[in-house]
């Protein structure tokens, strides 16, 4: 039977760490803020951005949710991003998304200043990511959860079969690219690709298609990893993940849960991130 | 036995189209423009540019070669690189490496105008790489001529098994993006990975180790497209790639010699990239 990879318990570590941290700023005179822009009213945006708040008040982050009307056009939306993008108090900038369709969403999030961009999407810090730059710079929160889970668990990645199915650039590229810096032996799939003569013989798989039943236990090698991005609802309107859990429980050597195994640690990853683009910032200035 | 892709044919096919972009390009008076510069006296170095050189100037591209002593600054040579970055009428930068020590390479190369770049080095172009962004952007030479091959010798990406061995900035990170891109299910490699275990699968393999015999016969599946992208001095002193080309060759389906494979595509894919980045400069000016 695996070891199952609990998100919620290392979030909960990850976060009092934070909460260190941010002590120890606040003495250094540096106060950690994330400023989130939500527009219009999108009731499912409403709920993060709102748990968001909690949890960055919570580690004793500062806080700021601009919220604008349904009917905000780009330029009142780029005037907000803009007063934010050159304010020295402002860390972490996140604009929620969806954003209504009189505002061109993939333009806007390209103008997030690439120092404050706690979600780790700027093409500049892709760019970073992608060609292992040793320099910082922010890291996209879901991937870079997982790296978390790894090191927790003490997953080895150095010359281990990794597979990745999916290719988004906010979970399955990222995810790939800190694989490859870590040195495993990594193959990305499209969702759509047979995944099994994949699997079958890695060490890591990760799984972020949105699709039930990715991953059966037939899959899956005994003593793999198994992390599981999916957040699917079934037929009687669960919610789970990508793979099929029970099954692959009994031959994975590890993973993780739909809920509490990934999801919880994107949040956490977002004020760990903002903690850190402040003491970045710091030393810039300083 | 497998075609031989033949790299100094499909150059000179890509050049005579190059040679076509930039007689219409100055009919609408945009002149394309290539700046070199090179520190020092290094006399690989010498011998490159002095080959870039000629096959500019022989496809009517205007090429300024910027030849600076062994004893250069950091500082002058910034100020050479400044005022090329903001002079219009040059459109493709390239500092060729290496540089002097007193330089910092990485330093100075992140430094050209990413407009400009026309390496595909910058941070910003790979991110765009790595994203799959659909804007324009220079892409890195020897991998984006690889794909010329691809397309020339119809080599199907969709769907194939794609393995990359090497993981540099300048071949097979770009390489393994530009298959992503393509739909292929990637597999990217270390050069010192058991190889042989994913490569006798694939559909294609590229290889960018720098290793003598990375590729045996029994490495690779019937009907492969093998790409070699290395060079190498054997023990008798010959130019070889990185894969056993006679043996290999008598079960790929495709395969790429060296000399005359990879090798010629790098230059004139910097010629075509030239001009591309005159038509887009156009394009913004315009």
């Amino acid at each position: 039977m695996a070891t199952i990879i609990d998100g919620r318990k290392l979030a909960k570590k990850i976060n009092d760490e934070t909460a260190k941290q941010v002590t120890k700023l606040k003495s250094e005179n540096v106060f950690p803020c994330l400023a989130v822009i939500l527009v219009g009213d999108d009731q499912a945006s409403h709920r993060y951005v709102r748990s968001k708040h909690r949890k960055a008040e919570q580690l004793g982050i500062k806080s700021i949710v601009k919220e604008m009307p349904e009917n905000t056009t780009q330029e009142d939306l780029m005037q907000v991003l803009n007063e934010y993008n050159n304010d020295d108090d402002i860390h972490a900038i996140l604009i929620q998304s969806p954003l209504p369709k009189q505002i061109d969403e993939k333009f806007i999030m390209k103008q997030i200043n690439p120092k404050k961009d706690v979600d780790g999407f700027q093409t500049i810090n892709a760019g970073n990511l992608f060609l292992n730059e040793s320099t910082n710079y922010p890291v996209a929160c879901t991937p870079n959860g997982v790296m978390q889970m790894f090191k927790e668990y003490n997953v080895a990645l150095e010359g281990k079969k990794a597979v990745v199915i999916g290719r988004s650039t906010i979970v399955g590229r990222p995810m790939a690219a800190l694989l490859i810096n870590a040195g495993a032996e990594v193959t990305v799939l499209n969702h759509f690709a047979e995944v099994s003569q994949y699997t079958k013989d890695a060490d890591i798989i990760v799984s972020a298609t949105g699709k039930l039943h990715t991953l059966r236990a037939a899959d899956v090698k005994a003593g793999a990893t198994v992390i599981d991005v999916g957040q699917n609802v079934d037929e009687n309107g669960k919610l789970v993940g990508d793979v099929d859990f029970d099954e692959v429980a009994k031959v994975a050597g590890n993973i993780t849960p739909v809920p509490g195994g990934v999801g919880p640690m994107t949040i956490c990853m977002l004020m760990k991130q903002t903690v850190q683009l402040a003491k970045w910032s710091d030393k810039r200035n300083g």
